[in-house]
């Protein structure tokens, strides 16, 4: 107990030792042959801070990449993910033994239909590309905790589940509509047309939303300094169980 | 006189001081809404690698540049150009002033026909994406020396023009194929499917073609040693203009 009362004054506290968390940062990858692909522009560095700052507080941290710019922090375990479909298989796979899941991943929402073998080679004016959707992360993460709570949730871990919005406008709107229909803890917003918010950038302006909406809104500062504060706020909130629900939250609300 | 000897001692040869190089670096990003695009695995590594190299043999580079991996080399003038189109206008509008084009980015052949304004929100199942083609800057550059050409090229810069061809096999009629139509005075060519060529690796495998067929072929070796040995090549025939015409390469043959 001393040599653990020493590391804590000289560590800080370390409300998340022994949990595990998990994390997805970057922009997934779609490829239409071996070499095009259809990405977005997150860097990862969203991911990364939360990831640095879960380890700070002592949690065991599993990072799901996909593409990012630059290399993840130290101290993490690193899984790639190239893909949504691999991004999906990573993280489902490891959902019933994990604490805390941080989806900061940009997902992308579709995939070519079909990927060539050999590189295409340049054809008429136009061409149509077919995409179909990609599964959905975070919505099965929600459908697999509703699952467990219908069964009474007997021997099952349920993680507190972290997603993001990044939009361009209408953001309130669209995050409590993606927290309900997903059945989030938190949600994590940003309008990314924003200056200092978003994609590639060492800063962000955040809004964090639960049940009862918002829950702060973060003015610019570092993703570090945002990442410290969400980790604060899901704290505090998967350690007191009774969360006050509001404006009846009932599946498919 | 001494001075610039001694320069030469120290420096080396300096076969390209006085001429104008523009180099296109990296994959050309094609948006489809303000967080999402189309692009390619180059990383940038093999036009920064022949920047770097014709700086040291004494030319004054430009390096027009999409989306990389790592900053652009120092000495050099760096031009942005984030898509196909404005990736030729960067380099159409210096053409005539240049002494030798490298054109080796990976630009894409096609880009979305709609860019929407605000983030696309997940709609159905399946989605088609409408392409049209790009314009393509090689085929312009040598439409614009081939007609300069046929005016009897008073008073017009002519430059030495090096394609880059990237294959998935069938590497060499590719290859001679874009030579021709596109009336480059070298093609430099590699099966990005292979092992340690192409995008992203720090070595690469390349064959280059004239007119006449394979000029040489580069084993093994890292991008900066195979960027040394294609600017050997491109000086040596720019500076014999009587270049050995085989075959009957007339326009559009």
């Amino acid at each position: 107990e001393i040599v653990a009362a020493i590391v804590e004054l000289l560590a800080g506290p370390r409300p998340l030792a022994g949990r595990r968390v998990l994390i997805t940062a970057g922009g997934t990858i779609e490829r239409l042959d071996p070499v095009r692909y259809i990405t977005n522009d997150s860097s990862g560095k969203m991911g990364f801070a939360l990831a640095e700052s879960a380890r700070g507080l002592g949690a065991d941290v599993t990072l799901v990449c996909a593409r990012t710019d630059g290399p993840p922090p130290p101290g993490v375990r690193v899984v790639s993910a190239e893909s949504a479909e691999e991004m999906y298989e990573a993280v489902m796979s490891r959902v019933p033994e994990t604490d805390f899941v941080v989806k900061a991943a940009a997902v992308a929402d579709y995939r070519p239909a079909r990927r060539q073998s050999s590189k295409m080679k340049k054809g008429p004016e136009q061409l149509t590309l077919e995409l179909v959707r990609n599964p959905d992360i975070l919505q099965a993460i929600g459908d697999w905790k509703q699952a467990g709570a219908a069964e009474g949730g007997a021997g099952r871990r349920t993680p507190f589940v972290v997603g993001f919005a990044a939009e361009t406008g209408d953001t309130e709107r669209y995050a409590l509509d993606k927290l309900k229909r997903k059945r989030c803890d938190l949600i994590v917003a940003n309008d990314v047309s924003q200056a200092g918010a978003g994609f590639g950038t060492d800063t962000n302006i955040v809004s964090v939303y639960g049940d009862e909406g918002l829950v702060a809104a973060l003015p610019l500062q570092s993703k570090r300094a945002a990442a410290d504060r969400i980790w604060q706020l899901a704290i505090e909130r998967a350690s007191s169980p009774a969360a006050p629900p509001a404006g009846g939250k009932g599946p498919n609300a």
